[in-house]
């Protein structure tokens, strides 16, 4: 098993990554406070692992609460029934959250637990690649706004994340490449060796070999567990982690959430981000075509959807979290494994990029 | 003008005391972050002394949103429409929440900074004197649940506070009254000579006499101050804060959001802690006399509402926050200026306590 620290002074916690970790009840003992657990899950994934979960925490007083599965779902009206759920069963301020599921489930629940009496204690167990590699490490909790993509939420810290590769093996495919595109992520804006790694790599991670995705999972979460250590309230560095979001967002709100999968949404937000950089010359298109190359193998989008016109994407990308004084800031690249966040950017080149990138109908994503 | 300071590590802030403060543009000004500022008020307050807000904050972009006055609005739907004004009018990571009005407004709009973009800048202008003794110290922000008072929050600080006495004379009685619970309750949790200034001062401060109106406000967030400098999240100290709470909010909750105000639900509480600490032998009768005539002058009820039996104050007592193991602790006093938080006391005198209690008509408190 490896074990992976994120070091946040008295709120550190431990990322543990192996094959085998649903139903070991000694792993998770020690990180639940009171006697109290509530297991939040969703359609898909509870009638797969919940019986591991429940058997993790027999010795607590246990409830769960099955949730409808999809980001269309990420809404405060569904964190509602989080919140009437542990107050209808008198659950107290010393009670235990445990997330099982995606980022959809670790986001929703982890916002819940925050507000809960101000804050209960939470846990959680990532059944998704890209929420073993993402939404499990910095603390970034919360919901949609039909106006925006996570505009209600809270940083907030999990006590633990139980990472059981195992679980990938029931993903679906298009879920396995959106987790892949957060992965190919990290290569991007801070470990060129790691891009390598997964140009030669990306075939034993869509067969699904566990080694390589424990690697691929550990590597990745290192790399944001150094961003967030250094930046845990996005003041400056964590803003890189946010490379394709802003295109990526546009992308899943305009489209309709759920729709594009977040991950499909940043690979392609990803490509246009390098697109943009290798407009403005800060790339080669050599580098470019590798980018593309590496998403397409692992068969993500790299085409924006018909549904956006420029000017809708303009619209969407205005309210993004990162516009400062209403200037438009983007994470760009300068090389692979380099990267910057700026408004310093010529937005003719924007406007051109968007004008004049390839549209694919949505439908064709679930095919 | 008094300035009292919060002292919470880089998280500490000034609160503004005086008669005079509100259209005081220099005052304000170094604490609103970028340029967007969005006053959120109520139906009573906004008609009063919105202007006077706008006027201090004519250099930033200004929005304001007014919402329906009544602690049965303070619910995350009416939250939710917060969100819809920042995010349909674009406003950004760096905007300021200025709350104008009283505890309800204060706890609404500081969660929905809290939440906004997962934080935003937030400033207090506290328009009732429960808002300027009470929610403008210590960061407890919320909202209410069917089931519960608070139930739903943030522990998030202001930039700053202005408490302008002049906005307390146009306040009615009783909300003055309830204001005045408050003051009350410093005095007894822990400070005696406290206590004893306001049996000497309880009829200037009922004329609201400004210089008694400061002195109150700025002792009672002195003592506030202090408690929560030792405790910002209520794991000990903090805790004595909530003298008649557990009782009062059963009250509201089972009389209905807004039939008892706030102030008035916390009133008769401490009578009912105190009541049950002479019960159980920790105060005298002379003790429990004294604390009667204090808060029946303050013209507070220290009588239960009809609509509760003993078994819905038990029900309601039993989703407190401070209830641990399943175990319902209260604050209770041992002398007039000292108390403690306990779960060991008879809970066959508590049972007595609400069998005996006195029951009122929640409808004359209207009258």
């Amino acid at each position: 098993m490896k074990t992976l620290s994120v070091n946040l002074g008295d709120r550190s916690y431990p990322i543990f990554i192996h094959n085998d970790l649903l139903g070991n009840a000694d792993l998770i003992k020690p990180y639940i406070t009171g006697e109290q657990v509530l297991i939040v899950s969703n359609e898909t994934v509870a009638p797969l692992y919940l019986d591991k979960v429940l058997a993790m925490t027999a010795d607590f007083q246990q409830k769960t609460l099955i949730l409808p599965d999809g980001e269309q779902y990420k809404t405060l009206q569904i964190c509602e029934r989080i919140f009437d759920s542990l107050l209808e069963q008198h659950f107290n301020r010393t009670a235990t959250l445990i997330a099982l599921g995606g980022g959809v489930i670790g986001d929703i629940t982890g916002f819940a637990a925050a507000c809960y009496q101000r804050g209960v204690n939470f846990i959680q167990i990532p059944t998704t690649l890209l929420a073993q590699v993402d939404s499990s490490v910095g603390g970034k909790t919360g919901v949609n706004h039909p106006l925006g993509k996570n505009m209600i939420g809270a940083f907030y810290q999990p006590r633990c994340v139980i990472a059981d590769t195992h679980t990938l093996q029931t993903l679906d495919d298009r879920q396995l490449s959106a987790g892949i595109a957060e992965v190919i992520k990290y290569g991007l804006i801070r470990d060129a060796e790691f891009f390598s790694w997964l140009e030669n790599n990306m075939d034993a991670l869509l067969r699904r070999d566990n080694d390589t995705l424990a690697y691929a999972i550990e590597r990745s979460c290192q790399n944001k567990a150094d961003v967030v250590a250094a930046d845990e309230r996005e003041g400056g560095q964590r803003a890189l982690l946010n490379l394709g979001h802003t295109f990526g967002h546009a992308i899943e709100t305009g489209a309709g959430y759920g729709t594009w999968l977040h991950g499909e949404a940043v690979g392609c937000g990803m490509y246009m981000a390098a697109d943009l950089s290798c407009r403005l010359g800060w790339i080669t298109a050599e580098q470019l075509a590798r980018i593309r190359k590496l998403l397409v193998a692992a068969r993500l989008p790299v085409d924006a959807p018909a549904e956006l016109t420029t000017q809708q994407f303009l619209d969407l990308m205005a309210v993004d979290k990162k516009v400062l004084a209403g200037k438009l800031r983007l994470v760009l690249l300068k090389d692979i494994g380099q990267s910057l966040v700026t408004e310093a950017f010529d937005h003719q080149q924007l406007q051109a990029l968007l004008d004049e990138m390839p549209r694919i109908d949505s439908a064709s994503l679930a095919s």
